[in-house]
C-alpha cells in the first residue's frame, strides 16, 4: 500500500477509534477545500485539483478537529480548512524554490505549469484561507494563522540562508524547524482550542514530524517517499541526519554539497545512514512524540479525546516505519 | 526631478493640500511598515529594507486614509499599512515571475537574492499584513483584504495564462487589470469607508493607473519608469496600447512576442506609438479618472475631503505625463 492512497493508514487508525462526528467533520474538511479552491478558472482549477488530489494526510486538519472535540463545530471545519489551505500553499511555493519535480509522487504544479503560476496559486491559496477565516468574524483565529505563516515564511528564509552550510549547528536546525514546520502543528491545535499544554504537545509532534521527514530524505525509497533520495542535500538543506552523522564521522564535514549529483548523494545517504545516525535521529523523534503525549495527559480532556489525538501523533511516527 | 524621490509629486500636491492630520498619519503608516518589516534576523531584514527604500507613491494607504477621514484614527493607520504590505507582497512576486532586475529603479528582491528568498520574503509581507489587521479583531477589513489579494492572484494568474497570445481582447484585458490592479485601489477605499461610490472611485482610479503603466512601459524612458522599455512585451503581457495598435495597424498581429529581444522591443514600442494608439489609451484612462472623480461627488463628503481624493486621482494621471 502506498501512502498516496486517499486515506492513508494512520488517518484510518484514527477514524477507526473515533466517534463518527469525526470521519463527517474530516468530509466536510474535503468540501470546503473543493470550494475554495473552485471557480477561479480554468488553469488554478487545473493547477489547484492536482494539488487538493495528491491528497497528504490532513494531519493539521485533524488536530484542529481533535483538539475542539466535537463541540467544535463549524468553527472547528472552518479553521480545519483555512491550515490545510496555508499548509498547501506552502506546498506550492516550497516547490517554486526546490524546483521539485516531484511532491507526494505527483508533478508539481511548478514543474508542470511554470513557476510564475506556482506563486500565484500559493498566493491564492494564502489569501482564501485568511478569507475563510475572517468570513466568520473569528479574529483569534486569523491572529493565530497570520503568526504561524509568518513563522513559515520565516523558517525557509532561514533554511535559504543557510543552505550549503556544513557549519550550521543543531540548535540552528531546530529553531528552523520550529519555524518551518512545528509552529503549524501548534497553531492546528490551538485553533482548535487554546490551551498551553495542547500547544507543546503540537510543537513536539511538529518537530518530531520535521526530523522523521529529514530521516525519510536520506532512507528513500522514492516510491515510498514520493521524492527522490537525497534531495534535500541536492538543495543544500543540511538536516539533523547529516549534522548528527558528521558528529561520529568528521571526514563528513568536508563534502561539498554544490558538488554533488543523484549519483554522489545517493552515495552520500548511504555514509549517513551507515553511522548510525538515522537511529540516533529517529529517536529523538519518537521521544519528542511521547513528550507530546505527556503534555496531553495534562490537558483535562477525556481519555477518548487524548487517544485520538495520541493516534495522530503515532501516525507521525509511522508514516516513518 | 525623478519619481524616486521620497516624497513624489503627486503626495506632496496632497499633503500639501491637507490638514496636518494626513501627513502625520502617512509618518505612522511609515513607521508601522518599518516595524512590520523589523525583527526577522538579518537576510530578510536586508530585502525588505531595500523593498521599503524604493518607496513608491503609498497611493493605496493615502486612499485609506483619505476615505476613512480624520476621524479614522489608529484603525485607518493600520489598514493603510496592511494594505501596502499586501502591495509590497504582489511586487515581490510579480518580481520573481518576471525575474525582473529592476523595479522602481532599484535591483529587485529576486535579482539580488535569488528567487527562493522573494517567495518567502512576499509570503512574509502577505503574512504580516493579515496579522496586523486580525490583532485590532477588525474581521471585516481582514476579509476585504483577503478577498482582493485573491484578485490579485487571480490577475495574475490570467495575464500568464494570456501570456504571448495576441488575440487577447480588450474585454479580457479590462478583466485582468480589473482583478490585478483596480481591486487593491478599490480595497484600499473600503478599507477607509464602507460607500459604494467610493468603491466605483477606486476602481475607476485603479484601472486608469494600469492603463497608464501600461502606457509608460512603451514610452519608457527607463530612467523615468524604473524598468526598460517594452518589458511588457518581452514577458509576453499584450496590454491595450499594443491591442488598440494592432487595431489601427493590423500588420502588428503577425508579431511574434516569444522572437523579441530588447532591440525589437523597442522597434514595436515605437510602432504602437506610431498608430496613434497611446494617445487613445491614455484618454481612456482620463476619462475613467474623471468618471471616479463624479462618483466622489456622490458620496457625501465635505469639499476638502473631495479635494484631496481627487489629487490622488490627479496624481495617478501626473506619474505619466
Amino acid at each position: 500500500m502506498t501512502r498516496h492512497s486517499a486515506v492513508p493508514p494512520p488517518v484510518t487508525a484514527v477514524l477507526d477509534a473515533s466517534s463518527r462526528w469525526l470521519p463527517a467533520r474530516l468530509g466536510e474538511v474535503e468540501e470546503r477545500l473543493r470550494q475554495a479552491l473552485a471557480g477561479h478558472g480554468e488553469p488554478l482549477a487545473e493547477d489547484a485539483a492536482a494539488t487538493l488530489a495528491a491528497g497528504g494526510k490532513r494531519l493539521r486538519p485533524m488536530l484542529v478537529l481533535l483538539c475542539a472535540g466535537e463541540a467544535g463545530g463549524e468553527a472547528a471545519v472552518r479553521a480545519a480548512t483555512a491550515i490545510e489551505l496555508v499548509h498547501m500553499a506552502t506546498l506550492v511555493h516550497d516547490d517554486v524554490l526546490d524546483e521539485a519535480p516531484l511532491r507526494r509522487g505527483q508533478p508539481t504544479v511548478a514543474a508542470t505549469s511554470g513557476r510564475d503560476r506556482a506563486v500565484a496559486t500559493g498566493d491564492l491559496l494564502f489569501s482564501r484561507a485568511f478569507g475563510l477565516l475572517s468570513a466568520a468574524g473569528d479574529g483569534r483565529s486569523v491572529q493565530l494563522l497570520a503568526e504561524a505563516s509568518v513563522a513559515l515564511a520565516r523558517g525557509e528564509l532561514a533554511q535559504r540562508h543557510d543552505a550549503f552550510d556544513l557549519g550550521v549547528s543543531e540548535q540552528r536546525y531546530l529553531a528552523r524547524c520550529r519555524l518551518k514546520t512545528a509552529t503549524l502543528f501548534e497553531c492546528a491545535c490551538l485553533l482548535g482550542r487554546d490551551d498551553e499544554h495542547l500547544r507543546r504537545f503540537g510543537a513536539e509532534v511538529g518537530l518530531a514530524f520535521q526530523l522523521l521527514d529529514d530521516v525519510l530524505d536520506v532512507t528513500g525509497p522514492p516510491e515510498r517517499t514520493g521524492k527522490a533520495r537525497g534531495t534535500d542535500l541536492l538543495d543544500g538543506t543540511v538536516t539533523l541526519p547529516l549534522i548528527e552523522a558528521a558528529a561520529a564521522d568528521p571526514g563528513l564535514r568536508e563534502a561539498d554539497l554544490r558538488q554533488l549529483d543523484e549519483a554522489s548523494a545517493e552515495a552520500l545517504c548511504e555514509r549517513i545512514a551507515a553511522s548510525g545516525a538515522l537511529e540516533r535521529v529517529r529517536a529523538r523523534a519518537l521521544e519528542m512524540v511521547a513528550e507530546g503525549k505527556r503534555e496531553l495527559e495534562r490537558t483535562g480532556f477525556e481519555p477518548e479525546q487524548r487517544q485520538l489525538l495520541g493516534l495522530v501523533a503515532d501516525g507521525v511516527v509511522q508514516r516513518y516505519s
